[in-house]
């Protein structure tokens, strides 16, 4: 089953990514308020149960996909 | 109001960041038979209109956030 994880920068945390792209959106010519920076990782995982496919996903993420100084991150059935 | 913009990138094209991550995570013991990185941005717009602030959110999408060459976008009312 698949698994989306979304893993985004803290609010207190400078996004450096996040200015850039708002600052070349800008030179664009559009009008945006803010734009935040993140990362999305599809996980296909081979478990039958989804329950364990979700307790599976949480441990990935908080030992190797997320650095939970500077991000958060949320789960997703997809 | 807010719109999520997902960038994943296209099933033929060399996913350099998903194998990473899929071996760090094998690595770590975990069993999963694919893996796959893309970005997450959150577009924080002046816009009352939800239709309009979709339509801009589509714009930036295709003019700046994705390379349609490698990438394909969603997107996704927050």
């Amino acid at each position: 089953m698949k698994i989306g994880v979304k893993v985004m920068p803290r609010k207190e945390v400078l996004d450096t990514q996040g200015r850039a792209v708002e600052n070349t959106l800008r030179e664009h010519g559009q009008k945006l308020d803010r734009c935040t920076v993140g990362r999305y990782i599809v996980l296909d995982l081979p478990d039958a149960d989804s329950e364990a496919a979700m307790a599976r996903a949480k441990t990935m993420a908080e030992t190797v996909l997320c650095n939970p100084l500077i991000e958060t991150f949320e789960l997703e059935r997809l």
